[in-house]
């Protein structure tokens, strides 16, 4: 029988497209392109679908377009970028769509770019049956560029900030059972967490820490991408791009304290997804020194050479070695 | 009652929109960025919808492949590039699409970059409710910029090749009774009208042509765009952005001489669209060489300073000064 997309997943699609590209280029989240002075170019497209990545359930109009701009501009810090260049937005909706709502999405789209730097770039727009947006995003890296294949064993791995608040907002909004029970509504984390969910924050921050905080001694090299498909997921594409096996440290899971309480927090925290963080493989010094400087910052685990030639991007608990297992409910855009 | 997409159509929507990039950022097909060296960069961004740009009643999917490609380098030799960077690429497409037709897609696309250079950048590809492509293209301005604003008054405007042929080609797949009546089905020009509008050509060479017929005391300046919504509509927007007022020589329309038989001829090659030409304004003894230079292209009007306040963008017919009427027929992707 043909095969169809459903019956592949996003992952065995996303590698099986790779073969149309240059090796290696659908590696990292975004492409790169050296100028001629240089200077390196950051090139990235998302899509985002009504029903798939957004609901008007879940997102406001202007929230959608902050989101659509954030998502897109994590891509280029989980490059190394700290210059954002701008955005083309391709807007599909159908026809009775008020033309408010379409406002509304530019406005959060400004709003970002406002925010981050850089200025909208073109724009298309068309009829369609479902409401959709493509955004392209282009950056210029700073001091080098962070790539999902730059990761060494020995590296320490390290976490911009806490994961499953992202989560936790998209349950909020959804009225999951689970956050009924825990009596979180109306609290200041569920604030915090919805606000998290609707306005994640790429962290270009976190690159000009690393930018500042790399000993003298030590070359430019990282491995790393941004954790909006999970942590676990993150650090799975880091170990794998890299040919080394990750540890992961349990009692240093970077979980938001205040989510403790809920029994999916460790779940949250590695499946979760969105919380836009950057995941990162460095030499220990480097790890080090950012972890001082940058707060909310922490050190996840470590890279290894891995055990056998199979194990190549295999995650481990450090303290028992045993697989750090998905619990097959993460996001998958083919479902 | 509040305002729908469907009520404001393309243009207006294009219009509105721009309010919130840089003044004048969406006047041209694509951006421009420069880089640091100088050399200048150009983006463009397209959606193309199933059921709005294409069906497959008309088209597979290596021919859409090719053609979403062909489409987004137009706009970019459209700006005066002569070198492809790349392209980016958002599918959406619903879970039970065969694998196979994926692949012809990006076949296709590979096809394109293959025959005008420059790689695959990049890919996203999700779940969505109906089959889109979203492509960004980026290109290197050679010589000097083209320009939708660039016209001056007194310029020639010279179209690349021929229009209403890609109309024909798609009269003939959706078997409009028009040409079935004119017994072009199964000739040389059917096959020829089919693989133009399957097919398109960006007119890289045409730019290739442009800058070898610059005469030496004549300095780069080139107002144009191409040709994709219709001959009318590019006359009309280079007009309209350069402060003139447009007169096309009646005698001098690009028609494809094969297509005079039919009767909507005139109608298709000023609103057929999709041809994929070059449509430029240019100095006379430039316009003059570039004509002599590269076969097909021709005179077909000029500019001339605004008779009045608020005919920018008024195309009228030589002879008479009548308003060279649009048939209304024209694609709007919001009717």
């Amino acid at each position: 029988m043909e095969e169809r997309l459903s019956d592949l997943g996003e992952a065995e699609l996303l590698r099986r497209l790779a073969a149309w590209a240059p090796a290696g280029q659908f590696e990292d989240d975004a492409a790169l392109l050296e100028e001629r002075s240089g200077r390196l170019l950051v090139i990235n497209t998302d899509v985002l679908v009504e029903g798939v990545h957004f609901s008007d359930a879940t997102m406001g109009a202007r929230d959608l377009g902050w989101r659509a701009a954030a998502a897109n501009l994590s891509d280029l810090a989980a490059m190394g970028c700290r210059q954002v260049v701008g955005l083309t937005v391709g807007l599909v909706a159908p026809g009775p769509t008020p033309w408010p709502w379409v406002a509304g999405v530019y406005d959060g789209l400004a709003e970002a770019l406002q925010r981050y730097g850089g200025s909208l770039l073109g724009g298309d727009c068309c009829r369609g049956d479902q409401r959709l947006l493509a955004v392209t995003a282009l950056g210029h890296v700073g001091e080098g560029p962070i790539r999902r294949g730059d990761g060494r064993p020995g590296d320490l791995l390290v976490s911009s900030g806490p994961h499953g608040l992202s989560r936790l907002g998209l349950a909020l909004l959804r009225q999951e059972p689970e956050v009924y029970a825990a009596g979180f509504e109306g609290t200041a984390l569920a604030a915090r967490a919805v606000a998290s969910h609707r306005r994640p924050q790429p962290r270009f921050d976190a690159v000009a820490a690393l930018e500042a905080s790399r000993p003298a001694a030590v070359p430019w090299r990282v491995g790393g991408c941004d954790s909006s498909d999970g942590l676990l997921a993150s650090v799975a594409a880091i170990a794998s791009s890299s040919h080394c096996t990750a540890l992961l440290d349990r009692q240093r899971l970077p979980q938001d304290p205040d989510l403790a309480p809920l029994g999916s927090a460790v779940r949250w925290c590695l499946e979760g997804g969105e919380d836009f963080e950057l995941v990162l493989a460095l030499p220990a010094a480097w790890a080090g020194a950012l972890c001082r400087q940058l707060p909310g910052c922490s050190r996840i685990g470590e890279l290894q050479t891995k055990e056998h030639p199979s194990a190549a991007g295999e995650v481990l608990w450090s303290d028992d070695r045993s697989p750090v297992k998905a619990s097959g409910a993460a996001f998958h855009h083919f479902d």
